[in-house]
Parts: structure tokens; C-alpha cells; sequence
């Protein structure tokens, strides 16, 4: 059966641009029965970019309710947290040392971290660069190579990162015999991007997120102050150019969106029309944020439902690495 | 109790400079009783070097008897291979995400595949570098920080690697609390070099070694070989400029070396000095040899003596993880 493996970052909580653009879709796929599909938390990627240990174990508590209350179907797929699979590391070694170096020298992120250094041409290249930010490619290729896994959904940022193992995937193979599947990236092209309170894309980079479980009244005070024009409630309206119409139409059906239209066409007051989007979007998300906020306060559940996923991951990971380990020479003596 | 630890690189042949500079000491140290010394096969280590899995498999195997043989006092301290324990995989990847990059671009050996590359200015300077060879003095830093040893008889040349462990440690402690112990070197100073059959220091690299367990036939022949100059046998000869001398000198006793001194002044032959010198070593090896050759013949013996001691090391080493994953934020949910 073809295997798909989804990885879910674990620093910060997620927004509604990640709902959109990454989390919806993928616990609509976590439902397909036609693949045997992974999805792990990328707990020790965290550790790349976040030093505090309290904001590492909080996010890791607050991305698996999320997932959890937004219905990722764990019956189906196997749920699990990265550092629940020691098999992992040990496969990241052996793979980094069939890895060139020249491959991680050109990685992006790598590459934009120097660039940035040498905007000041007094500073070392790699200042502040560790080798957690040189080598995650080795990790991550590590994540997917374990299970076998055929096809990755992946924005088009991680498409280099894929080639990546596939790289080192077929470099093993050609030293030590067909082991790897060789991995492919399922680019979703036309990757929904929601458009944030101040019209330019939702990105925690610009401050213009709304958080995804985001409470009642704060989500409607973040609603209200949404960038708008100043027409007259009278006014007709283009929908096109507009923030409220932009988020609403990513929750809504058509033929809600048709109505919608309709009403910006014949004019409506931006308090009515943020009125509107805020009860759609609440409607959507207060079933799920009631889950959430209580699946907070079950950490212990939480930990249950990873642990088992990770049980259920080690039937894969760990005779493969046995295999893998007898491939390079690795194996009990006199066996 | 003071903690030391020795690494065995698993790859080759141990020859009697390596046994004469490096094993013997260690053996002799190994009854110490008032450190805890831990003792282990650096086979992850192999990978960087060794891509060919049946020699993998085979030095481990006679690097492992080799130092059995000898009398490695297993029962004093804690012998296992590296490959048998999980956890320093795991800490490896912990220690890389605190480690800078910059680092590890001054690592000797990796500078001296770039000097090499370059030499050739159409060259790469990362040319056929592999991850396994720019990063492996991170591994080796989880070598030494996973048992918070204190103490690391090293060679000159990884005086180096021992500052890099102990740079990493510092990181980590001032990130995330004082976890780790700081190791230091212990560089033997007078570290006894064994000249080889022609003359210059034995070393794999120049072909001119003798290798310890040689069968005792060759172990004759290869002596007989030892180069010589042309003095007749009644001639007064120079002890001190002689090969077959120097090697006598490193395995005889005091008085042992000053007899054959003597010897030399009034006039030795060389035929005979050879079967003198033949007779030294087979004494002090033909032992140890017989213990070597039926070792061989029972790895599952050998494999069972490293999993006692993985069982040992790793009631140092799964709880301290446990600590050191607790630290970065990687805990149980709800614990």
C-alpha cells in the first residue's frame, strides 16, 4: 500500500492562514483509506530554532490537541511524536555519513542565514549558525526514509528538502543495496493562502495572524478590527479586493459565498459583513476550540494516544533499522 | 568516583605501534580501581571511513578479541560497542542543534580535506567531504558527555576534539542548566612511537608495520626483513640508531635492555639480534595470539561480553537522557 508521511512542526500555535493552507487538508486526508498514512509531531526539528525548554514542551501539548480536536482520524493513520522513535537518530547518523556535505552547503535556509550574515561584510558567514540549522535536511530526510514513505505532501518551500533525500536515499542504495523507497513531494499547487487583519498574507512574520482556537471575544475583537475602506454601508463593494470576503470565502460553501456577493453587489455596512464572517467562523471553530481547551487540560490523554501511534510506528521503524544496520555492517557477532 | 573513558577505533588491524603507544597503556589501566573507566568500540565512528559493511563487521570482531585478548579487565570496567547504545545517537542530535557550524569549519581533519581539495584550485573544498567527516566530532563529543567523564587519554591529535566536547557542554550548560561535566584531555606526553621495519615510525600509512598477531611464522619473517646496515658481526654497533634495537627496547624489561647494550658494544650479529628480538616479542605475544585466534572462533562469546557491558553503560546512559531530553523541553505530556 502507498505510504504518505506528514510532518507537523511543533513551535507556536498555529493560525487560521495554517488551518487554511495546511492543517484542513490534511486531516481530510488523514481519512483516506487507500494509503497508510504517518503524521508525527517534529519535536526534535523544534530544538533547531527554539531554546526554551518551557515553549518547546507547551507547544508540543498545544499542536497535538490541535490536530486531536480538529478531528485527525489517529484510527487511521499512525500518530506520533518524532522523539518517541529512537530508531530515527540512529538512522540520521547512518545516513549522514553517505550524505555530501556540498548537498547541505546549498540547502535555502542555510543559504538565506549566510546571506544575511553577509549583508554585513565584517561578519563571519556562519555567524550564529548552528549545526542543527546545517544538518536538519539529514534529519528530516531520516523522518521519511524510516517508513518508507512514497509520497510527502509538501509546500513548495520543502520541495528542496525532498530532493534532498531522495539524494541520500539513492546515494545508500548505490553503496549498500536497494533499501529506500526513494520519496516524492505532492506539491499542492494551488495551496489556499488566507490573507491577514491587514489585507497582506496571514503570517506570524507580519503580525497579522488570527490564532486558530483564538477565544469567542477575542476572535470577534480581532474580527472588528480588520482593515477596511471607507464606502458607506450603501455603497456596492468589491468582494474581490476585500480581507472580511477573502477569509470568509475560505470557511464557506459556495453557494454561501454566491449570497455573499450578492450583498457586497447591492452594499452592506463592514460591521454587518464582520458580524458575518465572525459567526461563520465560529460556527466552524467553536465545536473544535471547545475540544481543545479540553484536551489541554488531558496532557496525560494526549501522552497515551502518542505513545501508542509511537508503538505502532516501532513495528516499521525498528526491524528496518535493523536491516538497514546489517546493510553497513552493523550486526550481532556470530549471528 | 573519577570518570574516564577510552575510545577503539574498530577499523584495521591493531599492529605493534598501535600496541605499544596506545593498547598497552589502556590495558594496563583498565585495572584501576580507583577511577570508573568506560572502554568502548567506536563503530558508528567506522562509517565516516569505512563503506565497505564486511570490514565493518570483521574489525569489530578483531579489534574486539584484540583487546580481550590482551586482558582488558572487563570485569573493572565498562566495555561495550557504541552501536549498542541508543542514546548517544539521541544526544548527538541534542548537542548538534546547540554546536556552531563555525565550529566545526575549524576541525583539523576537515580542514585538511579542504587544504587537499584545493591543491587543485578546479576543485570543490568540500569535495567528496561527507557529513559523516565534517560532523563527527559532535558524535564523539556525545561519546565522552553521555557518561560525564572526567578524564580522556588522547594523542596529541585529539587534543582538539576533547576542547570541541567541552566547548559543546559549556553551550548546553549555560543554555539549559549544568548538565554536563566538562572532560579534559590527558595528553601522554612521552606517548611511545615504535619504529617500523624500515627504519621510519611504524604507521599503516607507510606500509612498514608488523601486525600484532601476526602467526609466528610471518612474525619471523617480517623480522628477518628489518632493515640493517652492513657492519660485520664482531663490530662494536650503535644500539640507539638500530631498529632492531628500538623495538626490542619498547617490550624488554630494564635489565633485559641494558644486557643486549652491552651486547651491541663488544658486537652482536644481526642474524642473531634478529632471533633475539624474534624471541622477545613471540614471548610476549605468542599468548595473548593463542587467546586472540580462539576468539575468533567464538564471536557469539565476544557479542555476549558487549551486551553486558551495553546493559552496564546504559544504566549511566538511558537515565541521563531522560534528564537531558527533560531540559530542552522533550517530556512526557501530563508528567
Amino acid at each position: 500500500m502507498e505510504i504518505t508521511l506528514t510532518g507537523i512542526t511543533t513551535t507556536g500555535a498555529p493560525h487560521l492562514g495554517n488551518y487554511v493552507g495546511a492543517i484542513q487538508p490534511a486531516i481530510a486526508a488523514s481519512r483516506r483509506t487507500d494509503v497508510q498514512s504517518f503524521y508525527f509531531l517534529a519535536d526534535y526539528h523544534a530544538l533547531v530554532k527554539c531554546q526554551d525548554p518551557a515553549l518547546v514542551h507547551r507547544s508540543r501539548l498545544e499542536v497535538a490537541a490541535t490536530w486531536l480536536a480538529l478531528g485527525l482520524d489517529i484510527d487511521n493513520v499512525i500518530f506520533y511524536a518524532q522523539t518517541d522513535i529512537p530508531e530515527i537518530l540512529e538512522l540520521t547518523w547512518i545516513i549522514t555519513c553517505v550524505t555530501a556535505k556540498g548537498l547541505m552547503n546549498r540547502a535555502h535556509a542555510y543559504k538565506a542565514a549566510v546571506a544575511e550574515n553577509l549583508a554585513d561584510p565584517n561578519n563571519d558567514p556562519d555567524k550564529a549558525v548552528t549545526m542543527g540549522l546545517f544538518s536538519y535536511p539529514i534529519l528530516m530526510a531520516a523522518d521519511i526514509l524510516m517508513f518508507k514513505a512514497h509520497k510527502i505532501p509538501v509546500g513548495k518551500d520543502q520541495v528542496q528538502h525532498l530532493e534532498m533525500a531522495r539524494d541520500i536515499a539513492a546515494r545508500f542504495n548505490y553503496l549498500y543495496g536497494e533499501h529506500f523507497v526513494l520519496p516524492e513531494a505532492v506539491v499542492d499547487e494551488k495551496n489556499a493562502v488566507l490573507v491577514g487583519l491587514d489585507g497582506r498574507k496571514m503570517s506570524k512574520s507580519y503580525g497579522n495572524t488570527i490564532p486558530l482556537f483564538e477565544p469567542e471575544k477575542s476572535l470577534r475583537k480581532l474580527i472588528m478590527r480588520i482593515k477596511t475602506n471607507s464606502l458607506p454601508p450603501e455603497a456596492p463593494k468589491d468582494p474581490e479586493t476585500c480581507t472580511l470576503f477573502q477569509i470568509y470565502h475560505a470557511f464557506a460553501a459556495t453557494e454561501e459565498s454566491a449570497a455573499i456577493r450578492e450583498r457586497y453587489a447591492q452594499g452592506i455596512g463592514w460591521g454587518e459583513m464582520k458580524q458575518i464572517l465572525f459567526e461563520r467562523l465560529n460556527a466552524e471553530l467553536s465545536e473544535p476550540r471547545q475540544r481543545y481547551y479540553a484536551l489541554l487540560e488531558q496532557p496525560g490523554y494526549i501522552e497515551q494516544i502518542l505513545k501508542k501511534g509511537a508503538a505502532r510506528a516501532r513495528e516499521y521503524s525498528a526491524p528496518f533499522l535493523q536491516e538497514l544496520r546489517r546493510a553497513v555492517g552493523i550486526q550481532p557477532l556470530g549471528a
